[in-house]
């Protein structure tokens, strides 16, 4: 549960980092920002923003922002049906993002959400500067998060519905539900 | 065929082209910069330059860039094996484009190149503004051109190879051939 004009603070937080990156982005666009906070009700520290730029059958193209030291949490992308998963590549755009995926426990830069440890279990990072990308093969566990000036990416993937993600940690929920929206909100 | 210093003048204007777009480059991506002539033998009129991101098995994520009334000549992504043909969508970034798609007659903006009627059978205009988007679904013959400012473009797909690619113009071979080039280059 998130209150609506918190939801409309981050969102209008992540638009500013976005158009700070130098992308272009159209007034349509704007009107697609949304925010996760995964059901854990602090999005400031778990959570995602996420502009979908464009989403067909096949395939997806979105600016996901990370919000200063915000975490975005540990989940996969498994096989559904005929799919064989959602594939993701990462291109950095702008700030400090570290990955977390499977891999030796090398984690100097991030940090474990405090008292979650089990929910937080890949440690071997990835340090993304503006132009690096990483390709997530599907079903790769992964967590990311930014550091104090926030993180600005695309992520470009096959489609498959975000869904059918699977979370370490059990109490998300993927759905976000928002608190006093107003029937009239762009949001 | 092309002579290298012609190609390595297209890529860098591209390049630049690119950049003022307020694109990163990472000096990997600007390395892996290519053009194609398809054959054509002049490249500035029937052409186009081409920075590929990334592309996995399954999706690409390229840069496109027109110099000013540079023509991408009419094709279409045939359906391959157990492929669908590749998907395609395309996001402006800068600059001025326009699409050829099947559909009504309704050119202003663009031209046909010289005596090529039979090559650009494609007469439905589409004008992408920067931020603006296009779905090209698979086997969607098409030709796009830059107005005089050039264009500067993503295109995102599934992937299969481009040498699948069915042209228009039969006089087309995909594959685009250096003359003298140098065998240090970095293009």
């Amino acid at each position: 549960m998130i209150k609506f004009e918190e939801f409309k603070d981050v969102c209008q937080q992540s638009i500013e980092m976005i158009e700070a990156a130098g992308l272009l982005l159209t007034p349509e666009d704007k009107k697609k920002i949304t925010a996760a906070d995964f059901g854990l009700n602090h999005i400031k520290k778990e959570g995602v923003q996420i502009l979908t730029m464009f989403q067909t059958d096949r395939i997806a193209g979105k600016i996901l922002v990370l919000l200063p030291n915000q975490t975005e949490p540990e989940h996969w992308h498994p096989t559904v049906g005929n799919d064989p998963g959602k594939e993701e590549v990462i291109r950095a755009i702008s700030g400090e993002l570290y990955f977390y995926i499977p891999g030796e426990n090398n984690m100097t830069q991030g940090f474990i959400v405090d008292g979650k440890e089990d929910c937080y279990t890949m440690r071997n990072e990835v340090v993304l500067n503006p132009g690096d990308q990483l390709v997530l093969p599907a079903g790769t566990k992964h967590w990311f998060q930014a550091g104090k000036k926030g993180a600005v990416m695309y992520s470009f993937s096959t489609t498959v519905t975000d869904l059918m993600d699977q979370f370490t940690d059990q109490n998300i929920v993927r759905d976000t539900i928002i608190e006093q929206e107003p029937s009239n909100s762009t949001y």
